[in-house]
């Protein structure tokens, strides 16, 4: 994804909003504290790609229909969009703690300064409960406020959710393929993923348009569907993209992640082929990842990738186009662009 | 604090919520996650004293002034209370791993088990989360459903600020005494303990018998003074206290710990005396600590808690008498009683 036309603007609603944290009325910082939390925030919130947070503004902007954003709407976006973000900085903060991650973004990870630590662990709970300081400052008030921090809510506990199937099935110890399916996979990445990413920025434009989420039931399944998609590409990406346009070494075969390409390749093998998937995968070796790779080779998971990817396309715009808002498809239809065979 | 006559149905209701939350239609469990929810609830959230839990209920019982509450609103006080029960074991789980500790509450800290470990992390966000479909489950349409959301966000900010005082604070390699003083500890007191344990609990009452908490600030302000108070005979506990009684040997001295004791101590010490503190304050060497028990005593720093314990008594207890509800006097009054001069 990329290119905002609102690039910009939402770079500044960030320094805006700090600084309204840096000042909030329900706490008296400390001096170390106000430090230590703007440091907190600018090492850890803004560095990423921003893809998520521009999602909201960019869909409203269409929502919107030509019509030119007040400074208070664009505002009031921004905001929102940069409220995903700091959900996405909690979840990352403390997911690279239990991953045992070395490095974020192009950077140490948070808790692996020295300094900071398992500290990370309350610097991402108050990155979380930046958010609703945010709602709070920004939207309290709105018709649609309650309506917000429900969808803040529900979607949190639905990231939590999958990051707990997807922790739990990786488990040391407990190691059992015969669990993984595309069942487990798609619950995984529906949960953990495709919510917060996809549906997320879409419902915080729906509401600041004036729609009640209730009425975008298709909205939201088509945005799970694509953050699925996307999961499935970067489970593809993982082992058959370029290390160097993707910026990292996959690790997913050693990891014994629950990709959809181990998924696929158990559906795939006769029983020689399991007995090999089973004895290689997850195996922080080198021999045995390669023989995981040359049997995703034998059982043409390439193949098999190409081709869901293209029903899964083809699906998606089918759903869009029996849309009946012609702006909600507009929506729907920019966020699959963004994503549709991308290769990092 | 202790002997509610609502204890049993209090514990019956857990069980419900329990259910409830394994059965949350905002998430397809698998079988293992569902298990793994099961047995992260029961050993983290129903095991303390209670104490917070049940006085939401009980408060609420003295608002109502006799009249007898209905089977409704008593399943509602008691979700309230586990709210704050949970809210209790989230900030117990992390905690537990921020400061290495072994044990809690007899057991085993939940992040020590082997199974377990960094996953401790994700449990903590999922008991957080489980506060909010409580309370989406069971207030939302409540007139006062909005203010408890508010509240909840608000008091979960400011525990969380004042625990990041606390780890800041304690941080190895800027261990500086000269930060401790007591508008520092009363920082840390206040918003680390007293809203979510002494606050909180009211609040909740306050809201469920129809109230609106901007007219309750002089209750809020009294229960954050009994919160802080309770704090510095936790301090003083910690060093003064039996063992056998309280439960666990105090380690404040070592851990470096921002104490009304230490900050009591640097107030009536002179230059050779801070000199003592500063040499051997933080440091995990029984000489070390000894030295500083013993600058305790020459500086009669029981004799000053003494004389903390009842002035803080008296102003309270005349703020109380202030107050112009008598229900809200009967409330905080029985909050008193219940912790002054507890000794353990
Ligand atoms: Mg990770
Ligand atoms: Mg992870
Ligand atoms: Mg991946
Ligand atoms: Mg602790
Ligand atoms: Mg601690
Ligand atoms: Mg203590």
């Amino acid at each position: 994804m990329g290119g905002s036309k609102f690039t910009a603007k939402f770079k500044e609603v960030y320094n805006v909003l700090k600084s309204e944290l840096l000042q909030d009325p329900a706490f008296e910082f400390t001096e170390d504290s106000h430090q230590w939390v703007a440091n907190m925030l600018d090492y850890n919130v803004p560095g990423g790609k921003l893809n998520r947070g521009l999602s909201v503004i960019d869909s409203y902007d269409i929502l919107k229909d030509g019509k030119e954003l007040s400074d208070d709407e664009i505002i009031l976006a921004c905001a929102l969009g940069w409220c995903i973000e700091w959900l996405q900085a909690y979840f990352l903060v403390l997911d690279d703690i239990m991953d045992s991650s070395h490095t974020r973004r192009g950077k140490q990870c948070w808790f692996r300064l020295p300094k900071v630590n398992m500290i990370a662990i309350n610097d991402g709970l108050i990155l979380r409960n930046h958010i609703f300081r945010i709602l709070n400052n920004h939207f309290r008030g709105k018709p649609y406020y309650l309506d917000l921090l429900d969808l803040f809510n529900e979607v949190e506990f639905q990231t939590a959710s999958g990051q707990m199937i997807d922790v739990i099935t990786t488990l040391q110890g407990e190691k059992d393929l015969s669990k993984y399916s595309l069942s487990l996979h798609r619950r995984i990445v529906q949960y953990k993923t495709a919510y917060y990413s996809f549906y997320l920025p879409v419902a915080c434009a729906l509401l600041m348009a004036g729609e009640k989420l209730e009425n975008h039931i298709e909205a939201k399944n088509v945005l799970v569907e694509m953050g699925t998609y996307f999961q499935v590409q970067d489970d593809f990406l993982d082992c058959f993209g370029d290390p160097a346009v993707i910026g990292k070494v996959g690790t997913d075969i050693e990891d014994f992640k629950c990709s959809w390409l181990v998924v696929k390749a158990l559906e795939r093998a006769n029983k020689d082929q399991k007995q090999v998937l089973y004895e290689n995968y997850g195996k922080p070796n080198q021999e045995c990842i390669a023989r995981v790779k040359e049997l995703y080779k034998i059982l043409d998971i390439e193949g098999a990738f190409l081709e869901y990817e293209k029903q899964s396309h083809e699906k998606i715009t089918k759903t869009i186009e029996a849309h009946p808002s012609e702006k909600v498809q507009a929506v729907l239809k920019s966020f699959l662009k963004k994503i549709y065979k991308r290769h990092k």
